[in-house]
């Protein structure tokens, strides 16, 4: 039995009630997930649109396969080590949606692409990349023509990777087209900061200019001879407007699998499907003095990037940073009562995604967070895959 | 060979120079370490303190060990799972210094207490924890007169966990007495929220007024026959004004070995030692645009609870959030040069605790970040250790 095994099995077991799962873990409530899976399966096959969800989210090849047996048509990931575990693990068609400059990385990539692991695609936005890349393709003996999906990234308000839109982006097509080994699968362009805009009108407003840095791009494309295949992009919080566009062809939302507090503080679009909660820490009260209770979850268990998690479970709960290994529990209004030591209490994380990082494994629970049971625990893959 | 050696071995492996190590990788600068292990070790056998470092920050037994060759009496940790693997290793003295109150985990403990599995110690702040943990020892047959060493914790300024100091820690220790299985071996009186007071006066003062708490707790007990065998805490913020109190036996500080960038901020103390900075996040620009560089480490790289890394080298950039997976650079001043793709850039975590956990192993360089080599690499035996 290997180590993360035993540990799983210390901490949560196949069959056992809910209430008797160890703390602090991390558990999916795989009702609520499946139907946002559901959700935005129908959200994307009604419009036409392609569903490529990001695995930076949930680390899992479990999750990803079972995404892609609801329509999806692969996955992304950031990381060459994330794309080269998850195609180890049997997924398919992987995206790693960010650049790779490092020649030991593409050199592992290539070996991967050469040995047909997997479906890959990968976007870039440097010549140096594209050069880089083709050389570590050809190094690595994968001589076949189009052997990877190249994206070009494009800047569409990010300000962090990305090339300005227009001709810089065509330059690169251009390059992309001298190299056979590489086929041009058309533009990456995601706007990260429009995700987290409180207002829906904010949102659109962001998403209008990104959408006219694309129109932009095609066009400058276009009239040098390049029709591009697809764009790709978008997340959970602004994908009602990439999709109404009519230019994106390819959602990358990851989030709407699991919602966290803080896409939850977003106002919602009125066009967009309802997702539910669907990862909550258990943690438990481990200290209780007469004004607050300290549980047992601090920002080793729970990332705090996006924000304190929030209390979802006994409610009228405020949630303060305890550090590391310690949640402070105090009433949100005189009269509350705090939970007694022992008591459970489920948090909903700020950020799910560096949350997810922070642990080995899923809990999946079927039948409700307070009367079910666990199902399944589901391995998180590509935990700790930095590189 | 277990596939995270196998991550390591394409990561970084014994012999490299330093230059060749993938990145984003956790760096110790083994000479500043073993500098910093000196100078805290010369520290405490000249004040006659015991020293009982913090392993939840390195969550290493390598360095456990390490530490306990260099004078430590033991090691501490904060998580029951922390000392099981720690004791698993071969760590032979560990002090849980928190509250436990599950009782899958009290016996869990119980049954490497009963197989002396390491010697242990563990805190307490209520009547029902001390009956859960005498119930556990007892149930797994652990009946040996004082199996285990337990701590009251008093909270002495913190407002976290622990009993007010004076009587309501009396009638703990009181309660202990009454099960000779259970040793009571002093006081926990530890104020977290003092290490990261900027001026040394503050934390002068908030130390004063710990003391204080801890003299009349002890002055309360003594009245009552009880004589406390040690109080035990201080962290490396604040440990030369326990150092200088006379109250304190064992000090717990634990981030002296790496020193983050937060510590760092700290207006030194007169009487203190000099740490340097021994951890490192490794990484490397993979995008580049006119403005910005961005380098392959963000959040899931390095913790930024406490603030955002520092950038150690190249100089003259400051480091801005790029979120998960990137981190943005910008010329500090106008005219600063940016790093150009593919070049290195070193980075000083925020907080040292929550980044070591985000990764498997460190790589341990001798000869500087510069022109060093590879000398070993080191487990994090206790990342994710949550329960």
């Amino acid at each position: 039995m290997k180590t993360s095994e035993r540990w799983a099995q210390a901490q949560a077991w196949v069959g056992q009630s809910v209430g008797t799962i160890d703390t602090p873990s991390l558990v999916i409530h795989l009702d609520a997930m499946e139907r946002n899976l559901a959700r935005m399966a129908a959200f994307a096959r009604e419009r036409g649109l392609r569903l490529r969800p990001h695995a930076k989210l949930h680390k899992s090849a479990e999750l990803s396969r079972l995404q892609m047996a609801h329509g999806a048509v692969g996955v992304c990931v950031q990381k060459t080590e994330e794309a080269l575990r998850l195609a180890a693990q049997g997924v398919s068609d992987i995206f790693i949606s960010n650049e790779v400059i490092a020649p030991p990385k593409l050199a592992r990539l290539a070996a991967a692409v050469r040995e047909r692991q997997a479906r890959f695609a990968i976007a870039v936005d440097s010549a140096e990349g594209i050069e880089r890349l083709a050389a570590a393709l050809k190094g690595a003996g994968a001589h076949g023509a189009a052997a990877i999906d190249v994206f070009v990234e494009i800047d569409v308000g990010q300000g962090r990777c990305g090339v300005p839109p227009g001709h810089p982006a065509l330059a690169l097509v251009r390059l992309i087209a001298e190299h056979p080994v590489l086929r041009w699968a058309g533009l990456q362009a995601y706007h990260g900061g429009a995700q987290h805009r409180r207002s829906a009108a904010e949102r659109t407003v962001a998403i209008a200019a990104s959408a006219l840095a694309v129109h932009q791009t095609l066009d400058t494309l276009r009239q040098h001879g390049f029709v591009a295949p697809l764009v790709t992009g978008a997340g959970t919080g602004s994908l009602v407007n990439e999709a109404a566009s009519g230019l994106w062809g390819e959602l990358q939302a990851g989030s709407y699998l699991f919602m966290d507090a803080d896409y939850a503080s977003n106002e919602p679009d009125m066009t967009a499907p309802v997702f539910e909660h669907a990862l909550f820490v258990k943690s438990q009260v481990m200290s209780r003095s007469a004004d607050h209770a300290v549980c047992d979850a601090g920002h080793k268990s729970h990332a705090i990037d996006s924000g304190l998690p929030l209390v979802a479970h006994p409610t009228g709960l405020v949630f303060a940073n305890g550090g590391d290994e310690h949640g402070v529990l105090r009433a949100a209004a005189p009269g509350t009562p705090l939970p007694a030591l022992g008591d459970t209490v489920w948090l909903i994380p700020g950020h799910c995604d560096p949350t997810v990082n922070l642990h080995d494994f899923f809990v999946g629970v079927r039948g409700g967070l307070l009367e079910g049971h666990v199902e399944r625990l589901i391995t998180i893959d590509t935990r700790g895959a930095l590189t």
